[in-house]
């Protein structure tokens, strides 16, 4: 049985990435998901997306062991390896350098629920990890990173938030496809962006109220949906 | 009589409203009305705004109950329905995603009248609506929202001021077509970037003179105005 | 004698101020002038710039007369018309709506000489001008604007500084011909929006060293210039 | 021997320049250096980047003189030939007037190391020039900027440090070649401008821990990289 439909689908996902000017040049990547096998397909290390065709990406075992292509996997690859072993039910991952999220991350802050436009997203703060010990950082790298988000999201629904910042370094967004998961990249610059506007136009501004900030994400998720077709 | 016209003035107004990169994906939508008929065509929920055709448009009474059209109807369509019974002689509704109008929406602040660019199309700040009290977000949610708006708007002209913001939410913004009323949140974005820049660069600017607003509003409008052919 | 390459002179700069994304919609005017002749040419009022075409421009004389021509010129003419008479030698003069500088004229703020690229370009800080009295507004309130920024320019050199900044309205900027006119616009704009980033990362700024400024204005100005070809 | 592949490589690095928006109009310049022969070829002054051929490049040896070339070189040349003579093993230069860059510089202010993006590039802050003093302005000014680059790089590795912000002017770049000097430029202005949001956010953010910052490094750079192919 061919990964020709897995890494195609993980493709089209980092030339969303691309084309919705998450990245600049080689940064970035993202991975789709085949559960059944325990296998996915990620974007080559260091390839401009430009230049990207199907067949370049690479099939990795959850181990990170490539099953499949003659590239190097990207470098954040072990990262990937431990969402996918630790958050039950996601199809994929994508790891943007889009400049606000990034902020956040810089800035070690969580990005506060200010408005709706995150409540439609998620009915929390989107999460910061806490800055990694050096044993981490000399220990295995990326997949003490895939651990430090892991960590944080203890006791949070990770089908709820689909989204964290990595201190110091960026957004990882996940969902139940590749794709969905570079659409919530997308959604949390722009959360982000609103959010920096926001704090420099009212830096005294309160999160938003419980109720409304349930309203919302239920008026978009759950068995009382009312939103889309 | 079809409905077919009004239904080509939605869709054109939806495709404005992305073209003017008002929102991201399927955030956001806009709405035509019949006054005569009493019904308005507005944007299916969900549906991406590459993807939208005249004939997706949802044409609805101002009951909030389909006429005609196969498609959900956006999920703000009672708000929209609200402003229409309330506002006298408008004849398209706009709510956008627009990063700066939002900002100011969540900072819970209203934009004061900085300079002519705002003056040139309303005379006083761009008001802001209270927060919503839990009860009427627990009752009919968008129907409250529209209800928020007209009862900011009492005491003002809607035909000077035509455009809100929703306290944590975001704009809407009406006028005498569709298409005007996208119009007037492109023009509403740029007031609250530039409004936004003015108060970083001078926070202690005060609002401008009351006969310049005036001066500037009666170029563009009213029985003396001289601006436009 | 026709007008007609000076209406195709006009017509460029308006397409240029668009393609520089120097105001949105029909906001904004730019016109070319003819000494010889006393007259200029100048967008007309309220017509977007997708849709104009250079028999849409108008010829108006110095005191504002129109000279040829079928549409109503814009608003913004009899500015134009005291620039021309007083500003001896300018061939063209442009008024963007672009957003850092009309937010630093509504700041009502100069914007000092922060750095090189504004020393390339003028020695002094960028002049605003004072905010208009009530007389003059309720008088002939767009020659009175440009009485107003005639008298800013009192003692300064209009062939060094060729941009000001009309106090809670925006930028007005003039130079050899049209074209040079938005040029200027282009450069204010690239200097107002670094400046306000500076002041943000390092509020306490001094403006440059006068040693300095002069040493750049002089590479691209004057006997001893030598950038160019 | 022809200058021909010379030309051609400093002619792209200039088309790069422009294509990823680091400067306007005919602001900043890109040169190659051909180490063996002593020459550089870099942009003709003040040509706009739309007008560019490969045969307009001008080629200079290490004094600054023309080798090859009818049009007068960039005004920046004799800086380009200090930092040559100087930093031992590059091939490019990039002087580029990109926003975030240019106000860092102009606010005086090297630019902490805040996150991985940095630390991907660089594990030094973006290092910044001394105010150049009176004498060495009425000197020869463009060698004296190359002098003053050099001072600063003192004690510092050129091939870890690619980058550098002449105060109150704007951001140097160099690399192996033409178009990784371009690439530095753009990687620069993306530092520039996340690190001005992250300290918008939070003021008060530390710099990253070394032992992140040399994580990142390790991975992209030196013997035990495993980014890329």
């Amino acid at each position: 049985m061919s990964f020709d439909a897995l890494k195609q689908e993980a493709f089209e996902a980092n030339l969303e990435l691309h084309r919705q000017q998450l990245a600049i040049y080689t940064f970035g990547n993202a991975s789709a998901f085949d559960a059944a096998r325990g296998v996915f397909a990620i974007k080559p290390s260091g390839v401009a997306y430009e230049a990207l065709r199907p067949q370049d990406m690479v099939v990795v075992d959850l181990g990170g062991r490539i099953v499949e292509g003659s590239l190097r996997p990207s470098s954040d690859t072990p990262t990937h390896a431990v969402l996918y072993r630790a958050l039950e039910g996601i199809g994929g991952i994508c790891h943007s350098h889009s400049p606000h999220a990034v902020a956040w991350a810089q800035a070690c802050r969580e990005i506060p629920v200010l408005g709706t436009t995150h409540a439609d997203h998620l009915t929390a703060a989107v999460p910061v990890t806490e800055v990694m010990s050096d044993e981490a950082i000399e220990g295995d790298y990326e997949e003490q990173t895939g651990q430090q988000i892991v960590q944080r999201l203890r006791g949070l629904d990770h089908h709820d938030i689909e989204m964290v910042l990595v201190a110091c370094h960026g957004p990882f967004t996940w969902g139940k496809s590749a794709l969905k998961a570079v659409f919530n990249s997308k959604v949390l610059e722009e959360i982000a962006r609103i959010a920096w506007i926001t704090l420099s136009i009212n830096p005294a501004v309160a999160p938003m109220k419980k109720s409304l900030i349930d309203k919302h994400y239920r008026r978009k998720h759950g068995a009382s949906a009312y939103y889309g077709q």
